[in-house]
């Protein structure tokens, strides 16, 4: 694996497509391995569309879930997708499911890490995961967690864009320049056909975070011209050498 | 002039030591020319160990004030240090001061300006500095402010850190690693003769804030070793090609 | 049942007394079929003075709750009471229990929902009945918890008032004028012969709300003579077609 | 003059298109008389475009300013525009240029005002028009200013939206369909040729806040289908009847 | 002058007796000498009563409402109540009004001073005099301000309770048992014949507060039988020798 | 037992010596009977420097960590030290265990109680102990707990210092002169073989502190010569008979 990893911590299926899909391809494409832990498929929760279809089970929206998720995937060169299947709406890891969301987090020992918002009361289960993945890097950074593994130094966790920033509580701190990379975010976006209501919702979204990077990069005087951005908010201090 | 360049806003003509004298002393070393500006000599509210002298002066304060903070500026390579000379306690811009501190914004053209806190119920002319920062930051980009002169383009302003950091809601969200410069810091803290109190008050700062680089850096998994650091809050996001 | 309909989730037997007697009295007076879940009886946490009592038993303690509960129910005419009878200090809810109130949610199909502040440290219970009533409404939404119910749409959840809002960060931004049903809000309040103490305490922060909704309202320039008001906060945003 | 009647009170003459153009339309639509202040024309820091012509002077970029502005209310069916020219960057009214405000709003007596967001670190002069707006509204109340005069209620002050709304700590509370006057809204956007780079920009706004009125109207349980939406921050609590 | 003082601006001559009346009273008992500062008489915003009458004038208003606060401060027991006259609606200080102020904190050199909330956005006097309170504060303790003088230390500022205080974002840190002084806060509101809508709402307060002192002070299981109380927030930190 | 008691709640057995070990050996010397419960020993996630050792395990690194913990609260005067053993990282505390710190908390009846900041995003443990301490003092108070027990008052929640206050939203409003007890508190530092680099940490942070005291009690016009202190955040309101 290489040195340059990131880890994305997703409560359903498709949130790593929408929140943060230019981030993984252009880190991609610099390189990284990108790993995705989609903790549920958002089967009962986020698949309005294929509950209205006729005999639909719970098994077939999962699979149904499960390839658009690794459709969009692969178009946005994520290493790595891990479906932990745990069930949304709510969502719930025990002990066991925490642990092995720590493993994954020791396996990648990621530069970065993603999650959501901190606050969402339209979707507890997008605060309760970035709940965990706070826990989980704390119980990664600890050496009495099986002793002998290589410990998890101290990555960034980045919070993405949740839907109605501003009822979140969202604040982003850093807009990323994705315009090198939007053919792939939009090619995994048209893999979610069943929120097709989105598509260009997060378009929008795109290009207005774009505005937003060329008025924090120049402004009227200058700068940068980037026509699609996504934004994050960072939980950590950042340790620089240089401002 | 440098194309880096930095630009300091300082309620008083103290505060640039204690509280970005690293960063000022190590951006000079990386080839910055950072200037200053002493929006007052603080001569009223922040000398109380001269007025304590027999027979002292408002003018003999401000003399005294303005070699410590010149040999201060010179310890730490300021390329330009500014007295504007505008009374303390309280301090006041009128249009015309601000306008001057709009003609230095667009001479030094800077990469990132700093100043005070947003709040503080102690000192009403730290939070008052910043305000005029942010106005005169805005007119500096004013293509109608001085038709024909280069506008400013959108530099990063820097919160520096107040004393009693949670008293003022002051959260830093990038340390800065001084160790390399921290000589100079230190020579440049002694310069204020007045103020000895505060001498290892800031040491101690600079030390936990070293602290606190190491934890966000790597923590008990490695990590850089900074020995000093110093901590900033920044008003506006950044806009980055890799998180 | 009517399509005017409202529910209230109350952590314990008697809150829904205090803190929205008069929403519910006086839209019952309007047609509204309110619905009031009792998550507990308060058996244990707000019991005191029947606790005091000779031979006391927590079965006695629940049925002398229930008894007042329904009786001002009754009062506030209200058109159905559940009693989840779940203990309080702590209120837990296990996965099953989410699952009846969801049953709840679903067949009411409300306007609108009542619950807690979000914050209370002196009463645990409180806050965590309204981070299940947000649960819950996720769930009731979600067209894959039992496909084929009728889903929830998207009502608000009003946040009564606690005792000691500026402790709890409560902010009411509705007032509700409770002028005509005061009478039925008073009996209702009666009912709760375990905490006479409240009594006068509830009388005057209605009347006191009265002046903040003539504030509001009008002001010294007119406005409505509300006698008599009841705080909500609102947790989401209102769609409107005129403001 | 109706009795239906709002107050924009806008820092720059086009802030009211882009922030509430689609309030301004549909309310005339529904017989209200809008009234429009712009304090200042934007001229020396919102008109770029302009100052980047041969030959520009101040009153030209006024005239030019103006002459948009008038356009757009039209298009809007504004029922009054007033400009007060103040100058903008840095905007700053006197006790008289406060008396005329008072005066204005005194005269419409308007059901509702609108001004921008409480903070705006890129932009100092439009939190200062909304602390501008809250001290005239006060005044107006004062039936010691001007006795004699009919004094004002207490109409809300609604917040509109900012550019880059996280930055502001801006927060909606109420989302406004705007779809019936939406080509009034594009056609007062299109007036604004100086600022051709935000057409889009607020067009997307607009189609993302019709998805947050779906959203929290009836979400994927049905709902109006809106298609264009404006939001706002209410700075008082609202009285009502029902809730 | 006894070394125990205290030092209370209201921004309007009634502020006082609504807001820490009872403060005033209880340490005039135990000895303090309490120092008020009305910075205006509140004579156009706060007199509507006044003003409705036949043949009003500001002279007149000014006479009645002086006449009223003079006989509360000494139903209070007020040591000294000065009249600064400044105006209302809006209240503004100058440079020459300001320093008046620091004197009177110099030669009154308070133990505690007390002023309005930090914001208001009803009454922007309100906070516009708790903003001078902590600049005048600041000079008072300037060795450089009218060098010789006795410097001030570092008092604590109390802010007393607003109307709506959720509105306001106060938050009471400290209750203060006035039982002992009930009658005489009670006789000096029924000096403010003026507004005598407001004499039960502050009676509520009183009450309503006493139970928030029995609350936190032993709640259910006894403590101290607190009948009417005031609350405050602290803006400093306190300094203490046990906790 | 004194009828002076106080408890501290500390997620894992050394935080009770960096953050509140002054507080504890100043009331100690007072005559307080001071009770630490250690809910862990925090064996997995705060023994870096054990875990590093040849041959560690588990038992081993308890052992080590409660020795550390009972020499430092000997050399602190703790009255009573209580290790639950309820594992860390994560730590969890089932019904069970609630119910066991409740006995302890209704056994010592503190006069006021401690534990962690109500954030931090680095430890996870923290916060939760701080929930657990919140939750239980209400179990406390119930008179239907363990009917027949003496319940709990209303002790203040003091929440103590925690690593880089500022990233926990930690604001301290009391601050503890811990002059006379250093000696104790540093020796009970120097009892944390496992974690010098702290020492000289939280040597620096009680000098800062000190420095924050006088500015609070005094500033340049004088006040006490204290030379270490603690910083507190209280939760609750204080109950006073003077200011």
């Amino acid at each position: 694996m290489s040195d340059k990893t990131a880890l994305i911590v997703s409560a359903h299926s498709a949130d790593f497509v929408w929140r943060c899909g230019g981030a993984i391809a252009l880190h991609a494409s610099k390189g990284y391995d990108v790993t995705v832990v989609c903790l549920s498929y958002g089967e009962r929760g986020e698949s309005a569309k294929l509950w209205k279809q006729e005999g639909m089970t719970l098994d077939k929206v999962k699979t149904a879930r499960r390839k658009e998720a690794e459709a969009a995937a692969s178009a946005l060169r994520v290493h790595d997708i891990r479906f932990f299947d745990l069930g949304d709406y709510p969502l719930v890891l025990d002990r066991e499911a925490k642990y092995r969301l720590v493993d994954v987090i020791r396996a990648v020992q990621p530069r970065f890490m993603m999650s959501h918002s901190k606050y969402d009361p339209y979707n507890t289960d997008h605060m309760y995961a970035t709940e965990v993945a706070l826990e989980c890097r704390m119980i990664a950074q600890a050496w009495g967690h099986n002793p002998g593994e290589k410990v998890l130094g101290a990555p960034q966790l980045y919070l993405f864009e949740p839907h109605q920033t501003e009822q979140m509580g969202w604040k982003p701190d850093v807009f990323l320049d994705i315009t090198p990379v939007w053919d792939r975010k939009r090619a995994a976006i048209e893999c979610m056909e069943g929120q097709q209501h989105l598509w260009d919702y997060y378009t929008n979204v795109a290009q207005n975070r774009g505005n937003h990077f060329r008025r924090n990069s120049g402004g009227q005087a200058g700068g940068r011209d980037c026509r699609y951005a996504e934004g994050f908010q960072s939980v950590f201090p950042r340790t620089v050498d240089e401002l």
